[in-house]
Formats: C-alpha cells, sequence, structure tokens
C-alpha cells in the first residue's frame, strides 16, 4: 500500500476489502462464498468490477493515477473519484429515478460502491448500434438534464450556494483540463494522440486543423467551457454514460462535474445521438430496418430537446418564487416580460447546446477517443464515409449554430446532408 | 474586544495597536510623540485613518461588520477586508506603479496598512468636478485595467492557476452580492434604499422600472457578473476609487474584487467619466472653461478605451507563447487568425464595457448611492437636468450596445444627447 493508503484492486483485494467494508458487506447479506466479480471497465478512464452474491450485487469503481485506455504514460488525478460521487450524490437527490445510488466511498482508495445496474440495461451506445428503440429516453433524460441543470443554477440557488458549490468543483480542474485538450485543442492542431479513418479522411482531418471560422468559433465555445459557471453539469454525458432498458435509464460517470455551461452536456447529449445517426448506414446490413430506426432517432433528438425546454422552463415557473436570485419577481414582473426572459435564456442555451454538440461529435471523428458506433463499422471506406457526413454537419451546425431557431430545423439539415 | 480578536479602532487604540505591531511602528521610525491621525471615511463602507509622524506615514482601513453610510441595520461581513487586501497585493505585484503597497494586514481585526497616497493626490471625481485636467489619467488607468486583466486571465494563466483563484475569490460572495443588488435589481424595482432627484426624475425613475426591453438586457449583464469567471476584476472602479495628481493615478478599494467580466471594471471607470461629463453643466458657473473641459472628457473616455485595447492586446502578442491556454500558438498558428480571434475578443470586451457602464450610470441616479458629481449640485431642476440626460443615455447604451463599433462612436453618441 502506499504511504496515502491507496492500492490498486485486484479481485483478491476486491473480497478483502468488501469482507472488511459493512456498508458493502451488508448489501451482500454477509455471503461471501459464491461471489462473482468481472471487470468491465469498457470505459476509458477507470476500473469497473460488478459483484454479485447470492444476496446481493454492487458496482466498484476505482479511479488509478492515469487513464486506463491510454496508460501510466498518461497520468491523471485519481482524485477524481471524489469529485464523481460529489456529483452521483447530488444528481441522485435531484433525480433518483435516472442516477444509481451510492453506497460506500472511500477518498482514499478512489473507491466508489454504487448500485449495479442489471442487464438487461445495456449501455445506450451499443442499443443505438443494434437499432433497439427507447421509446421513454427523451422524456427520461430531458428529465435528467432540466432537474440536474436547473436546480444547480442560480435560477434555483442563491448566489451564496451557488459560488460555494462553483468553489468546490474547481478542485476538479485536471477533468476539466482534458476536456479542454481532447475536445477543443487537439482536433484543432497537429497531435500525437488525433486519429483518423485514414486515408481517407486525411484531407478532412487537415481541412479541419486549417479551418479559421471554425478555430474562431471553438474559441468561443472554450471559453465558456472555461468560465462560465452556470450549473453543476455532468461533463461527459454521452450515450456511453447511459444504461438503459426499454423502460428505465440510468445515467453513470459523472467524474467529469463542474460548474460549466448547460449546453455542454445537453449538446453531449444530442451530438452523440447525431454521431449514431450518421453511423447508422455502416449498420445497414446488421438486424432491423435502419431507415425506420434513423426516424427513430430523429424524433428522439427532436423529443429530448423539446421536452428539456418544456420541463426546464416549468422548474423556473414553478420556483419563479423560490430562493434563486437570477430574476427577481419584483423585477421580472409582467407576463409579457417572463416570456421574453426565457425565450432569451433558452435560445443562448440552445446555441450552446448545438455548438458543443458539434465540438463533441469532431472530437470523434479526428480526435484521440472514437467512438464505438464509427468503430463497429468493419469496412474503412464505408466508415469514412459515415464519418465524412458526420463531420460536414458538424463543422456548419458549430459555424452556423446561431442560425438555428428550433431543433427541427436541425434535424432538416441532418436530413439535408443524408440525401 | 470579541471573542474573534476584533476589536472597532477609535484613535487611542489605533496609537496603542501602532506601537505593538513592528512593522507599523517601523513605518514611523519608532517616533510616536507627534502623530497626527484623522479618520477621512468619505467612501462608503468602511473607516480610513490617515497616520502622519514626524518621519513616515500610512493610512489604516479597516472593515467594521456593516456598510458604513448605511449603519448597522446592514450587515456585511468585515472578511472584505482579507479579499481587499489580497487583490491589493495581487494588483500591486502586476502595477507597482498604481496601487499603493500593502505594509500590514491583521485578518482577526480586518485592517490593512498601506501606503499614504499623499496630497496632492484627491480623489478623481473632485477632481473632475473641479474641472482639473489630468494628462496621464487615459495612459495610466488603461495601463492599470491592462495589466490587472490579462495576467490573471486564461489569455496568461493556466487552467490550473485560473479555477485556483477563482475559488479563493468566491468567498467575496457577501460583496458579489451586494453589486447584485444595488447595481443589477434595485433601480429595477421598488426598493427602499432607491432615491433620486424628486419631483424631477419621478417618472423617469419609474419608467426604468417599467423597460422591459431594458430589463431584459440587464438580465444578460447580470448573469454575466454572476457567472462568467473570465479575470480577476477590481469590482468597484468607479473614478471615486483612484486618486490623482496630473502626474501620477493611484488605484484603492478592491474590496469588490472576485473573478468576473473584465468589462464590468473597463464599464465602471468610463461609465463614471460619463456621468462626470454629464454633470459638468452643473459646475458650469464654478471656475474653468467646462466646454473645454468636456472636451477634455470626452477624449479621456477615447482615450482610456483605446490605449486599453492596444496594451491588452499587446500583452497579448507578446505572451503569445507563455503559460496561457486559451489560445494555443499550434491552433491560432497564423496572423489572419490571430488577428480575428483577437479582434472577436475585443468587440466583445466592448459590448461588455458598454453594458455594465451604462448600469453602473443608471444606479448612480436611481438607486442607493449616488455620486458627488450631480449631488454637488445644489439646485435641484439644474442637477435633474443633467441626470436624466444621463440617464437616458445610459440606458440607450445599456439597449444598443451591440450596435456601436467603436469608442468613437459612442462619444459621438454622447455629443448627440448634450446638443
Ligand atoms: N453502476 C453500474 N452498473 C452497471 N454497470 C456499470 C455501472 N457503472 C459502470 N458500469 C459499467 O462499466 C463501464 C465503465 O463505467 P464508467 O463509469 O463509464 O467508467 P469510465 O469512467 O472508465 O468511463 C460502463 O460502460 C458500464 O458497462
Ligand atoms: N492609501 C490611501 N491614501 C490616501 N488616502 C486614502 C487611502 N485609502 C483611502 N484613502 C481615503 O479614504 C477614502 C475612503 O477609502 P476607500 O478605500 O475608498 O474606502 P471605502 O471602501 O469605504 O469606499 C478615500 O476616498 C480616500 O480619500
Ligand atoms: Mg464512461
Ligand atoms: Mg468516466
Ligand atoms: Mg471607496
Ligand atoms: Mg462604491
Ligand atoms: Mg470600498
Amino acid at each position: 500500500m502506499s504511504s496515502d493508503g491507496f492500492r490498486p484492486l485486484d479481485e483478491k483485494l476486491l473480497v478483502e476489502y468488501v469482507k472488511s467494508t459493512p456498508s458493502l458487506a451488508a448489501k451482500l447479506g454477509n455471503q461471501f462464498d459464491d461471489l462473482q466479480i468481472k471487470e468491465v471497465g469498457d470505459g476509458n478512464l477507470n476500473f469497473v468490477y460488478i459483484v454479485v452474491g447470492s444476496s446481493g450485487s454492487f458496482v466498484i469503481k476505482q479511479a488509478l493515477p492515469y487513464i486506463r485506455c491510454i496508460g501510466e504514460s498518461w497520468p491523471m488525478t485519481k482524485e477524481r473519484a471524489y469529485f464523481e460521487v460529489t456529483a452521483l450524490r447530488e444528481e441522485g437527490s435531484l433525480c433518483p429515478d435516472h442516477v444509481p445510488e451510492v453506497y460506500h466511498f472511500d477518498r482514499q482508495m478512489c473507491l466508489i460502491g454504487m448500485r449495479y445496474v442489471e442487464p438487461p440495461h445495456i449501455i445506450l451506445r451499443k442499443g443505438l448500434i443494434a437499432g433497439i428503440e427507447y421509446p421513454k429516453l427523451a422524456e427520461h433524460i430531458s428529465g435528467f438534464m432540466a432537474k440536474t441543470l436547473f436546480y444547480t443554477s442560480l435560477l434555483y440557488l442563491t448566489t451564496t450556494d451557488h459560488k460555494s458549490a462553483v468553489a468546490k468543483f474547481c478542485g476538479n480542474v485536471e477533468l476539466c483540463r482534458l476536456t479542454e485538450q481532447v475536445v477543443f485543442s487537439d482536433p484543432y492542431k497537429v497531435s500525437e494522440y488525433n486519429h483518423w479513418t485514414t486515408p481517407y479522411l486525411d484531407a478532412d482531418a487537415e481541412a479541419v486543423r486549417e479551418d479559421n471560422i471554425l478555430k474562431l468559433e471553438v474559441a468561443e465555445l472554450k471559453s465558456k467551457f472555461c468560465e462560465r459557471t452556470q450549473a453543476l453539469i455532468h461533463g461527459d454525458l454521452h450515450t456511453g454514460s447511459v444504461m438503459v432498458t426499454t423502460d428505465s435509464t440510468q445515467v453513470i460517470d459523472p467524474e467529469f462535474a463542474f460548474y460549466g455551461p448547460m449546453g455542454f452536456d445537453v449538446g453531449a447529449f444530442i451530438g452523440n445521438l447525431i454521431l449514431a445517426y450518421f453511423a447508422q448506414d455502416g449498420h445497414a446490413d446488421k438486424g432491423p430496418d435502419r431507415k425506420l430506426y434513423k426516424e427513430w432517432i430523429l424524433k428522439t433528438i427532436s423529443d429530448t430537446w423539446n421536452l428539456f425546454y418544456e420541463k426546464f422552463t416549468a422548474l423556473w415557473d414553478k420556483h419563479k418564487d423560490g430562493p434563486g436570485e437570477a430574476y427577481l419577481p419584483a423585477i421580472y414582473n409582467n407576463p409579457e416580460l417572463q416570456v421574453l426572459v426565457k425565450q432569451k435564456y433558452m435560445e443562448d442555451l440552445f446555441h450552446d447546446t448545438l455548438g458543443f454538440g458539434a465540438a463533441k461529435m469532431i472530437r470523434r471523428i479526428v480526435g484521440v477517443a472514437h467512438v464505438e458506433d464509427f468503430e463497429s463499422i468493419k469496412e474503412a471506406s464505408k466508415r469514412a464515409e459515415c464519418e465524412r457526413k458526420a463531420l460536414n454537419f458538424a463543422k456548419t451546425l458549430l459555424k452556423e449554430r446561431k442560425k438555428f431557431h428550433n431543433i427541427s430545423e436541425v434535424v432538416s439539415a441532418i436530413k439535408d446532408v443524408d440525401k
């Protein structure tokens, strides 16, 4: 064990740890004979163990002091586990239906014990690749985003509570830096970590690196990411951070959480749905009718934004006389003005959503971390074709985002590219 | 003495305190026989003692747990002294020519010992009322703003250093709340603290409270004030926080400092110069030719912005390969793009400057704290006439700020109102 009380888990150590940790042992009914332990870290950063016994189960997630998918050559603070558990608890208290419960946290071991989101839950991204429809997804995820973002913003919090929460999450700076690098920087410069479907996209990747207008707009988004403490954002809300069945939606993995721009979360989710859409032609020979499925994805994109808009503004109405200090009722004191301020707020949030969503798409095609949606398309030329459409759409969306007025215009634009 | 070691000073206690504090006693050459002590708190919040001996001098500023000009009925954290001294030291290290040196700080006593900015220095606002020209003012203040804002922004700091500084200054939340209330809220609602030159401006004050478009724009500015951690701002940079001679410019009183939008500082200064301009007709019978003086004020407004622009972008150029992570040289790698990003950054900052400057003007006419520029105009009808021009100009500037492209358009608009 290192002097700070940290030890990387292995299966043996994990069993010892569980046995000697009452809150975890109790979850297994103190039965350890038939324990099944499986490491399932298909994520990028951490180690995740599923622990199932005869009378209970949980998941143990441990952060090691480097990035798992790269290795020890890319160090990364293991303190991220503290911010993950802090965000999980906050999100869980605001939206218990869609966030796994935390059972245990060990700061020295950088280890979180939480509810096992059991099968048939699968990672949403895998469901989208398989062509499975999730009729409640838009409803659920829009609720998660509306609640977590609204209740941590100045629309609900006092300045005092907001600034103290902002200060706390400033400590998660290393994860913010990682996002800055992989989302806002690396794709726009030569970087050893970048890769793409070569040689097909060589010229496309170069064009991204030489597009002055694109870089100008990316700077604006990056500055918002770094400077705008609008709400407690999840920070990594792609389709790999959501586990689903047709009835249930669970959001995991908020280790990137901090006070940032709301549009970064909404954009991450919608941007990854758009990636899923453009990947469908690469899966067209496998399984269900992808034409209809593409329609369902587009509908889910629309519904997600529209329901988010509805739920978020409904929370605003509900709490307009609440503790939030952004829009005092004595000032915003007539219906016309109340409509005006909401429209303006939501319009800005919409444009942020499109900008951040587009940036997240671009980085998944020419940056370090790609998505299984495309990676699972084995034929490189086919994959490149899908990726190019997505990339071109994302570039346009990022540059022209302020010209879009509603999500149906965005959906039309997606269809136009896909003709 | 209260249990936290705090005691409000009086002259007797002050002398004892000085004698028993080596750093202060040394400044007086340990000579205490002929001490002259004068309390000069003409500011709004705190108590300021000038201490002059035969072989040295200093100023002692103490924060009490309420707002001086209102009284104990408006409590205010005395911890503000800690943030003031922290900002004074930071500003002093970045711009020693224009910030008084700190000699001593006592956190329990909420007491700062600093250099006495000696006569003939006077508060700039008083100089503007007296019609005195300060040929170096624009040069000096633009340098102060360029350095303090640039070096504390992401243009110079790493994300790590920036976030840790942001977190520290989140603690100054009570002073931020005070600004929120008196600048962004009270003037736009009925408040017991508001006052104006009645009855002349009754309808004008009411019009401010009923102007939906104005309130919509104020909301945007308030949200930037609360959420945008762009740089360490002074937070109260009006013409009463600047002491001047024709050769020297000293910035005092940064107790409102926190990480906020740069335009709040630049706007405070320029907005208060515009107030001084519109007050001149009320002083026209006293002393120097006010026509020429008004021209000088307008030139100083122009020069302040233009020199700020020049100095700030020169610092950017100088440090473009420095620690700042906002615009990595590998991305912003061609002259055309470098020009584009600077133009965009400075354009946004210009519009913020106009918006915040206008908000600061409005609150000085219909809010709680007025300015001597107008208050010293004894004849109420005359004062109201000056104030109305200023108020109308500020309302237009706030609402139309994004239509202005450079400071000379603003100066022309001022002249138009003053025809
Ligand atoms: N609470 C959970 N229940 C079930 N599976 C989980 C849970 N948490 C994580 N997993 C599984 O582990 C994988 C990696 O977890 P994740 O939190 O995304 O780690 P990383 O931070 O490394 O991306 C997920 O894709 C999922 O398959
Ligand atoms: N360092 C100084 N040297 C000379 N006079 C000072 C100094 N600091 C403050 N003063 C005087 O005290 C007054 C109030 O100081 P200030 O810092 O503005 O207090 P407040 O926070 O109450 O506004 C100033 O207007 C100025 O006249
Ligand atoms: Mg993950
Ligand atoms: Mg993760
Ligand atoms: Mg003052
Ligand atoms: Mg003041
Ligand atoms: Mg002060």
